[in-house]
């Protein structure tokens, strides 16, 4: 793929966390993988997306080295490219501080599965990452943040768990591209928004497995039905 | 009724529910039923509001076959064909997945009725429909889905309770033609709402039979005194 | 004052219920009154304020017959009406449905003055009326809707809590004309979301009554020192 | 600097707490300070946001004097000059009632920091203010007010805590220009609501002081590296 459309993607995309009233400020990045060639293009650090052009996107190979942008990467971008690393079919990565899933995030407790919004996107529960050690906060930090992301992923899928929230942190998400990536952030936010007050009105609420494996495969499993395909 | 029209109305109410925040992305669809000819006019399945005509409307017959349009209809056409063929009187039909209504769905609690916002509209709790079986599940889920609606209205009237909360899933709500169901989900989110924070300040609250009564009697009954009818 | 005039300014604080989320549908009324000419020009009843004008605002006499105007008047109006007659200094009138005085309305209880931005307009608890007995109910209900606000007020002076909420029903506010109860209502629907969550976070909040005398003064004492004048 | 412009920077600064959903009505004010001369530029008293240009501006000096300006200053100005005072380092205050971080204050709890992004601005719990006393309330009420807030930082890097919430009151931020204290209101706005909502998943949800330090200090230590400088 042309690195020049990449940049144009991950630009929109970047602009599109604005839109979906996921991210203020500078809260949030994309970036997107171009696995031929193993460049990461991501969202310049600290840059407010009313001045970003796609431009200013950077690009980096997967050891961490910018190879083309006059800016500095987004400090989250070793997170990114750890994903990439370990997540070999994922294609985007969207980092944001979004409320309800950040929210989650702080309380340190997994998003629990108990709606089919949730099933028609995440296969499980959204796993909230452990406790980091003195070791990785003060080690490389942004890459040690990958490394329990990963850790969170030992026994699961992450094709069919597109995203994560990272304990006292917040969410990440990915997909096969950046778009996607963005798309699974916001069905994030809302999940994560209606299981609390699902769990406010009701604190003993579960979903029979049944119906979670119904809507998940109804849409990703072989013979998925949902959609014009 | 004209066909033509039929689907206009359709394709207007699929987009009111983008303007009145009740979906994001497709997360809902609104059917309406021409009674005379037996044939239901739905919303294509995962197409974007942004990206729709009202020519993309697909229409059915009431075996669920389609007779016009080039799309596939949406997923939840067999629920929507479900709920024509038990509830005689209803024209319109709509499915969301709106925060607060999929919150109390998923919560398996039915939206008590505490106030008289919600009596003007719904003349008693709104129902939550039981777990469903195995058999359901794996069988023609959206059919059944319908199936177990129908079921929770066994002693209910579907015409003073335009609306129900499929449990883990989501609200369904119906009225005389695609408008009115539209404006029954718009009170029911609003009234789902407010009944979490009521039962937060008070979990005790209640509501005086007799003025829930009054209220849908004054909008609804044989001597209705709301408006300018 | 001239009657045009007063239609102009009611129907134009009827809007402004919109523009501050106040109300959705036809969920929200506003009148003002002519003291002088004992006239109160009022909403009509179940109109969409997207097709209301200036003109259909309806024209009554304290008695509660239509003087002005082709429409029903709102069927609240026997409650403005009871206010007007028993709050001598009031001038203009809202009810709403809005979403957190409504749900404090449904709790049955009482919005707590624990901040100054409650005391900055209301001297102390914004009032929940009592239930409502079968003759109120099933007799002159909207009529009877007032007299138990009325009733509210027997010990507190209705110039310094200018607005109640109705149990199971909703707020309405008052102030010394349209525009200001307006005001009124947007703050109650504020100071009620801040309940909430102060609650929440500490359900055993309260706060010094001298700070509440001391903001209620600075803004509406003899001595008051807020603003331009 | 030039007054012309800081009263543009104060003015504009104003109309952002209105673009941020700060606040409402007059609810607000902002203020900056040329340290050399001495000298504190603030939003006029109870004017509307919409109708106030950039000559409204009223100008001061530490003791208080109105020294330019047809207007009178806010009624928050004396606690504006106790931080400015008190904290030789600030260049900019913002008073708002924000819903959230107000509803803090009216529960007499400190903000606590229990996430990264509260980190990335706030280096520990934001304080709030103890109860003022009979003296305070019915004396120099104003004034008092940033003595207690003076008080609570009593032990604490006004500079690495840009914020306060004053108990039953509202929340204070400041910053090293106007500009920069807005942006630290939107932020503690925005980390009072994820901590709401943490709290109400997870009551006993805490965080690791080795990550709050990891991330204050890549933004504001000595070898800070957020951002592009």
């Amino acid at each position: 793929m042309d690195l020049k459309k990449l940049k144009e993607e991950v630009f929109q995309a970047n602009l599109d966390l604005v839109k979906h009233n996921l991210v203020i400020f500078t809260w949030g990045n994309v970036s997107a993988i171009d696995r031929e060639r193993g460049l990461v293009v991501i969202k310049p650090s600290g840059v407010a997306y009313d001045d970003m052009t796609a431009d200013d996107m950077v690009v980096l190979n997967l050891e961490g080295n910018v190879v083309e942008g006059q800016l500095k990467p987004s400090s989250d971008t070793p997170t990114h490219i750890e994903l990439y690393k370990n997540f070999p079919e994922i294609g985007g990565v969207v980092h944001t501080h979004s409320s309800y899933a950040t929210a989650w995030a702080q309380a340190g407790v997994d998003i629990p599965i108990i709606g089919t919004t949730h099933a028609d996107y995440f296969a499980s529960d959204i796993p909230c990452t452990r406790d980091m050690t003195k070791e990785e906060v003060e080690g490389e930090y942004e890459k040690e943040t990958g490394t329990v992301i990963v850790e969170a992923f030992a026994d699961k899928n992450p094709n069919h768990i597109p995203g994560v929230i990272v304990k006292n942190h917040g969410p990440f998400t990915w997909g096969k591209d950046a778009h996607e990536a963005v798309h699974n952030s916001v069905v994030m936010e809302a999940v994560a928004k209606m299981a609390l007050v699902s769990k406010s009105v009701n604190p003993n609420v579960t979903m029979n497995p049944l119906l979670t494996k119904k809507h998940f495969d109804r849409k990703h499993g072989s013979n998925a039905y949902y959609g014009q395909k």
